[in-house]
């Protein structure tokens, strides 16, 4: 894991959050490179989910919704975390990092738990008992704070879908099974957020809420299972590392009736990647309930009138970024094939640790990085402009700096499936030669042919 | 402009967020055509800006960063609005609203305005002088909700360009003159927001960051200024609704030697859509000095050290959304080409108000209707197959409800530039008529050449 996270601020996918005034407490930032891939992996979930599909259409809702939105889904009676207060020294805990564990984790908290044994772990005081403690972070909107104003940043983008779920119907005239998509932020005042960009306080998802009938929520729970493993696939995700944790009756939230965390082998553990649930119609009822609003569907062929229910697969885009990141990052150490067959190709150093991620092409952050073989203007001038009418195309970098093993050594590491060389025999030849991320081949292709051999090796 | 906010409303571009709860102050959701709306706004202009430009990087920071930075920037002791408070309901008003103006307005607040002759709008009650009240979003992060955990809700992406300078430089080794730009929500608690998405509490901006040597900042500031009206261009805005209001240097923010604000005629009234503003070394010296950290920049060179300079071109999304809108809204009562010559094309309705968006084709939610004459099987079945195949490559809607005129008529209601009507003689000749939204005409295509058809004219 260190290793990855090295990686990432040295090559500029992801920096500490405001790091120059010594950070903020597990904050990251995306950075140049990855800003790229992580728009890449969302706008890979919206061309698959959502505009190649008849039946989803996708939302961008508010981040502060109306108070009333957290009373009726419940948020704001139960979610929560259990935490101690130090007698002393009047810091909190979460009660089931000390002492007794919980139950049923910080999800489900069981207000019954107590903290009999434990001390406080800075001044070793007395604890108080455990009390809910609220993870929405609140707000004032407006210029009184009081609590009139108050106001809460979501903490999922689901229930945005269920509170627009009347307007999107009435404006797509959508027939059931049909689905609202969302990628947004959402934030959680966690006590104990960790391991790099895996748990946040801020974080941004990918989320789908499909409307059905009831009788076909296992049909349905299956086949929407089935598509989240299709789409872990096109990340590159190996279905060896991925298991399905189907949780247990007595651990359910009050809302589901059936919900599965696939699990990823992260290098810190088995820790949840995804999730599917099966929310029946909970969230549409406690809203029509609380709101007023009629929520039900009509059936233009049978005129039959009803609350739809719902099956969630959620995708956090953080979590997606970092398990691409662990999946893709390989460290080899091999004999260039051009070595083997005794040659040795331009730039390929032989017998070394070669650090390289194996980014699917299509969200790799660069495609095509342009390396004239020497800084020579009569080398850097031309390979810039090849650079420049490649970037119409393809995400493209130019490098001129240092040997030319160094520089494909830099592409592998940051996953850049292709480095085109411009030499001196281009001059002559008007051909690049065209280095494989993976096989470390290398072809020699005319520059006039170049954008078509990239397109299909790319695109496809 | 109420024609406008309908439309949006009653076609799923834009609805009033949290609605069934009775709403949320200035809060708007974007709905299923909004969404793609905006996307391709803001995709098209990180491709414009980002990936198509060798001098410029972006990032994606978090939302909430240390408090050490607003102190840095004077976010915390400036960002504020001069309010007054009623003594007898204890309502607050925002001071230059009532009574005398406060001289430089809401975004240089002068603290020695009193109010001295106004009344409380509400109950007439006698008002307090004026007070600064911050506009930032507060909240605690972690447990306890005291000081040391208070932190805000960013108001403006550019701090995290200048936090995270010295992490960009170090890993993208870029040469000056060079930007970082980033797409991202702010949060603003205004006083007075309103006019639909124009003004919202919550927002989202895109923005540079371009650094420079001082002496070059007027030519800069010229290019980039040229650079913002291509952008706007694209967007199909007539340079004929667009106005630079430069703003005198007594009214400047304190940080800034020029400022320019682009303000275009809404039907409210003539606005601030973009601005550009020359922010000398203001910000990175300011976070130098606040955090210990270099943030000099190194010509390799000349090995000269210096704090670059900067100017600062933004864009905010929604009033990009807003303003696209009503360039592209029409009423058109016209003659279709089709009667003029007498025949009269199946579906275009005589001497009727026809209201067209007149969208780019580039940013349209949808690019392509797919339009059965009729919904018995025999064409709708082949029709839907059309369709799903141009899902692949373009934005498509299957519509088969009403009359081929309604049908029409809608689309051209949210801006799609080419409808596909398969009729019966699709069955026998292979042909579909395509029809061009703004002229009406229509073109039957074969339809084993209609993907490199719509290819041409949508891509081009």
């Amino acid at each position: 894991m260190d290793k990855i996270i090295s990686l990432c601020k040295r090559r500029g996918f992801i920096f500490p959050g405001s790091e120059i005034y010594g950070g903020m407490a597990n904050s990251w930032d995306y950075g140049p490179l990855g800003v790229e891939l992580k728009n890449n992996i969302k706008q890979a979930w919206w061309k698959q989910f959502v505009r190649q599909r008849s039946d989803i259409v996708g939302i961008d809702a508010a981040l502060i919704m109306n108070p009333k939105v957290w009373l009726a889904s419940g948020h704001l009676q139960n979610f929560s975390d259990p935490l101690v207060e130090c007698k002393k020294c009047h810091e909190r805990f979460r009660a089931d990092t000390i002492g007794n564990q919980v139950p049923n984790g910080y999800l489900v908290p069981n207000p019954n738990s107590k903290n009999k044994k434990g001390k406080c772990p800075k001044c070793k005081g007395e604890l108080t008992e455990a009390r809910q403690f609220n993870m929405m972070f609140k707000t004032f909107v407006g210029p009184a704070e009081d609590a009139a104003n108050m106001a809460y940043f979501r903490p999922e983008t689901a229930q945005s879908m269920f509170v627009d779920f009347k307007n999107v119907l009435e404006t797509t005239r959508k027939k059931i099974p049909f689905g609202i998509a969302q990628i947004g932020k959402a934030f959680r005042n966690e006590i104990t957020p960790g391991n790099f960009i895996f748990r946040t306080r801020e974080f941004e998802q990918m989320e789908i809420e499909y409307f059905i009938r009831e009788k076909d929520w296992k049909k349905q729970f299956e086949s929407w299972l089935a598509e989240m493993y299709k789409w872990m696939d096109f990340l590159g995700i190996s279905k060896k590392h991925l298991h399905n944790l189907e949780v247990p009756k007595g651990e359910l939230a009050h809302y589901s009736k059936r919900t599965v965390d696939i699990e990823y082998d992260f290098p810190f553990g088995k820790k949840e990647l995804y999730g599917i649930a099966y929310r029946t119609d909970f969230d549409l009822s406690n809203h029509e309930k609380a709101s007023g609003a009629d929520l039900k569907y009509t059936d233009n062929e049978t005129n039959e009138k009803f609350i739809p229910h719902v099956i969630e697969p959620t995708f956090g885009v953080d979590r997606s970024v970092l398990a691409v990141l662990c999946e893709a990052y390989t460290e080899e150490k091999i004999i260039p094939p051009s070595f083997a067959k005794g040659g040795g190709a331009v730039g390929d150093i032989k017998d070394d640790i070669r650090i390289v991620l194996k980014l699917p092409k299509a969200i790799a952050p660069i495609q095509v990085a342009i390396l004239p073989l020497s800084k020579k203007p009569e080398l850097s001038k031309p390979a810039f402009e090849l650079y420049k009418e490649l970037l119409a195309d393809f995400a493209c970098e130019y490098d001129e700096t240092q040997s030319i093993g160094k520089r494909y050594r830099r592409q592998d590491e940051i996953g850049t499936p292709y480095c085109v060389t411009f030499d001196f025999e281009s001059l002559e030849d008007k051909a690049v030669t065209v280095r494989d991320r993976d096989t470390m081949k290398q072809d020699r292709i005319k520059i006039g042919e170049l954008k078509e051999y990239l397109k299909e090796k790319l695109v496809g």
